[in-house]
């Protein structure tokens, strides 16, 4: 593209960046089945020398990475060696098949019987996979598919990301993501948010990038300017400047223009993240998700275990606020000692605090060990400010007898998740028995719009900007400044900056986030008094759907 | 039990009944692998003369039922006599085992073939289960597990009722239900508001009932009486008496006591029901289920052969309403022209409209095809007034987009089905764009509550009297009211005489159930004006639980 020319799509967070387009190249079309014409030992030379370049190219790159990701990439320059394979293809290659399609065919065959094996192996597959593609690629002298090695700092514009190919991202190599699916809730958007990545993801023409046409992407107004002038080069370098200024400047706590209080906390799923949240200017944690405990066993941890995670998380936010759920699990991540029943739909099942009623006694456990663990804490003064809530609580009789549970371990402040609409719905009797509520606002907005959040085909209705969604949020907000209770957000769309203005405007207290979305959604709070918030908010509303929402908050708050 | 008591729980309807107690048998345990005393021979006999008796009670029972039934239990006479099944008895006997285990263990293994085999065979499994379950029964001389047939009416007790155990239950002979469990939308309390059978379920204390005890099941109270005076056995007789005349009553249209009109229309799942609906006084069809169409081929009906069937129904209902409810299917039953990608989550998926826009083609036909048939129709003057609706709308633009393309069917009156909380909450907007709303309670129960409705351990949060529900059903009732449109009701919920009051009261314009509620509700109705209707409705939105709401409503209304 020779003249200046913009694309639209959904920004995640502030931020903006310029560089040159790396495409993530498309999967290679399975090898015909054609006959060799250049006859075995001519494949057979072609299948050495490719496997011996993938293999060497793989061991290069995870000496590179280090880590786990050598681990991972070493592995797979041993399966591309593999003996057993190589005498698999050698049988094709006797038999007349080209190199491309006795690496195909041998390698797919392989897959299916790891796939068959199931477990470890089975989850090995998809790493074959693109070992073959890798030596496909290079046996056609074409880029191997994945993600794009340029060799030097790139803007990443992809489909949309899958785990996969995150995982072995470099992100010092990254200075943006373009997508041209996925919403804002993505895989793509939420690790854009976890590593501070400038992303603009659904983005109408994404595809039609070429490599190496340069482009700044503006995560702020959800536009990419491609072949962007001198002029516009410069300011948006001015731009990204003085956002690294202001994610170095002093960690102030949340507050609006006007000095309204809003506290920004951290969304954490270990111990581990602390000291980098710390360092990020957490005020606390909004949301400390348990599950890590569980899920790496075919039984419950035990009360010293639990208690040994919780007191370095309390020590690293002594007098801070810590807000730690209780267990959320259900059919949909399986725990053998909780719940193993098969449900035709586990995001409606037993799950939350339906399973741990269920199993008292290991809600029990973790409420011994936090109260416990804090207590340990204490005796060296650094006890946290602990908050105990539990998820998927759907009633009021539900709220009542978490909090009178929690009360016998002399927990003092209790709350529930407000992410099942009847919760919603009857805030105000729920926030009567609960200390505050914390709006998961990715399960709300699946179950107010009957969507499930990971399912591609209805991916479109999983939006909390939806004006359903905001209704709801306003109605707990609603009911906790009448009863002078708080309320938190803990789910995804408190570390969107904009959507941030507009959840305090209907009412939030604080917000919780990943640690790196906190400067984005610090600086956009200050940018609006709490007379803003809720014209703002009231804008949002006012839309009948969730784009509409943006685009009037947008206007409103500019 | 000598002197009266009662026990509580939820009655469906408004009947009343007396009788006495026959209790569901319990499944026998599986016999012990222990050796036969009485030697090969005389175990050989058993089993032959057991056999036979259960073979010729299975031909009995079938040639007194006639039609389908007597199908099902001849073949399930001839499992009994099958030859195949004899050798492999025979095997286990001569091995030295009683003629109980060896029947056990020879069904159980030819079962276990049959449930490989998969499909129709599969699914005669469960038969042969209940042949071997009367064969042992016979050996051992103890009553055979399932449905009682004490050769009288009886008053039937069960912890629940599976839809197998109801298939072949002689309604003739059952005064009435009392169950343990399930509650107001269980299959037991479908069964009894459809066939208007007498019932109380999520009855606590039920199973200590004994076959004999003389009971009054009164429905409207939610009370059995075990063991009553005469006084009382009388006084159920004349209310029995009364609501039988009432039944035979003039079919008045619907109304409340006040005058006020609240159309009662008729839930059907094919045109074959219409005659019976018109004869129990339905006003028209609240919700036309047109499933029937497409779930018995793997390929979608013709034009020409959905018009035959919409036509027979226009002209049963000649000039009166009939509101048709457009395809509704997904993941949870597929249909392979539609939607046949496996979700993690079927009541969350593509499913309802939105599966119809991914095929907009059968969405079109099927609107074709209504035209057509009522234009046929009405050459006759036998047209209907044709309402349609799309199912699972979540969204104004949803709205926006059904509406749209009825009107080029010219469609007169295109509505959406109200049943994702979204749609309830922003209803005003929705109803902004479409002729009318209609409820279906079960889904907006099922996603309110974030609970599948199908899943007995979440069984506790499907009940439409939840607070949070009749928030949401109050909220499309005011839009309804503000904008002038009609609201109507089609789920369960209606078909429940005091919810019905509640219903109206909370701004629903008509009510549509299965036909044989029509004369409970009618006569509810009528008992109560607009502003009672209102002031029960309030009493209800004033409790924190179902529950309550249901016994608040009750005290307001009587």
């Amino acid at each position: 593209m020779s003249t200046t020319t913009t694309l639209r799509g959904v920004g995640i967070g502030l931020g903006v960046a310029q560089g040159p387009v790396a495409r993530m190249a498309a999967p290679l079309p399975a090898p015909a089945d054609a006959p060799s014409t250049l006859g075995p030992d001519a494949e057979t030379a072609r299948v050495q020398e490719a496997i011996g370049v993938v293999a060497r190219e793989l061991e290069a790159r995870g000496a590179q990475a280090g880590g786990s990701a050598r681990d991972v990439l070493e592995a797979q320059a041993m399966m591309a060696e593999d003996p057993t394979l190589e005498a698999e293809v050698a049988t094709r290659i006797t038999a007349g098949k080209t190199a491309e399609f006795a690496v195909y065919d041998a390698f797919a065959s392989f897959r299916d019987q790891l796939t068959a094996v199931g477990g470890y192996l089975g989850e090995r597959a998809a790493d074959l996979d693109d070992v073959a593609q890798r030596v496909i690629a290079r046996l056609r002298g074409v880029a191997a598919p994945g993600v794009p090695e340029p060799g030097h700092p790139y803007v990443l514009v992809a489909t949309d990301l899958a785990p996969a190919d995150t995982a072995l991202l470099d992100l010092d190599q990254v200075l943006a993501l373009v997508t041209s699916e996925g919403g804002p809730t993505s895989h793509t958007a939420i690790l854009a948010r976890e590593k501070g990545i400038v992303a603009v993801v659904g983005t109408a023409g994404a595809l039609d990038l070429a490599d190496g046409d340069t482009v700044i992407v503006d995560a702020a107004a959800g536009v990419i300017t491609v072949s962007p002038s001198e002029d516009e080069r410069a300011a948006a370098q001015r731009r990204a400047d003085a956002r690294s200024a202001a994610a170095s400047a002093p960690l102030t706590p949340g507050a609006l223009a006007d000095g309204t209080a809003v506290p920004l906390l951290a969304n954490l799923g270990s111990p581990d993240g602390a000291a980098e949240a710390v360092a990020l200017g957490a005020e606390g944690v909004g949301l400390f998700r348990t599950e890590f405990l569980f899920l790496s066993s075919n039984t419950a941890p035990t009360v010293a275990q639990q208690r040994t995670s919780y007191e370095k998380l309390f020590r690293a936010f002594a007098g801070k606020k810590v807000v730690v759920r209780v267990l959320d699990a259900g059919a949909d991540k399986p725990l053998p000692f909780l719940n193993d029943a098969h449900e035709e739909n586990p995001a409606l099942g037993l799950r939350g605090l339906r399973a741990l009623r269920a199993s008292e006694d290991i809600l029990r456990e973790q409420l011994t060990a936090l109260a416990e663990a804090n207590a340990a804490a204490a005796a060296d003064g650094e006890a946290a400010d602990l908050w105990v809530m539990a998820p998927m609580v759907a009633t009021v009789e539900e709220t009542e007898y978490f909090v009178a549970l929690a009360r016998e371990y002399d927990v003092k402040t209790a709350g529930v998740m407000v992410e099942v609409p009847s919760a919603a719905l009857l805030a105000d009797r729920v926030l009567a028995q609960a200390d505050f509520a914390s709006i998961g606002t990715n399960d709300l907005t699946q179950y107010t719009l009957a969507a499930d959040r990971l399912l591609g085909s209805v991916a479109s209705f999983q939006d909390p900007w939806h004006p359903a969604v905001l209704r709801l949020i306003q109605s707990v907000g609603a009911a906790g400044a009448a009863l002078g209770k708080p309320v938190g957000i803990c789910g995804e769309a408190a570390a969107d900056p904009l959507l941030a203005v507009v959840l305090v405007g209907l009412g939030a207290t604080s917000l919780s986030m990943a640690p790196t979305a906190l400067a984005d959604v610090r600086q956009s709070l200050l940018s609006h008094s709490l007379d803003d918030a809720r014209r703002v908010a009231e804008a949002a509303l006012a839309a009948n759907d969730a784009a509409t929402a943006r685009a009037a908050a947008r206007a409103a708050a500019s």
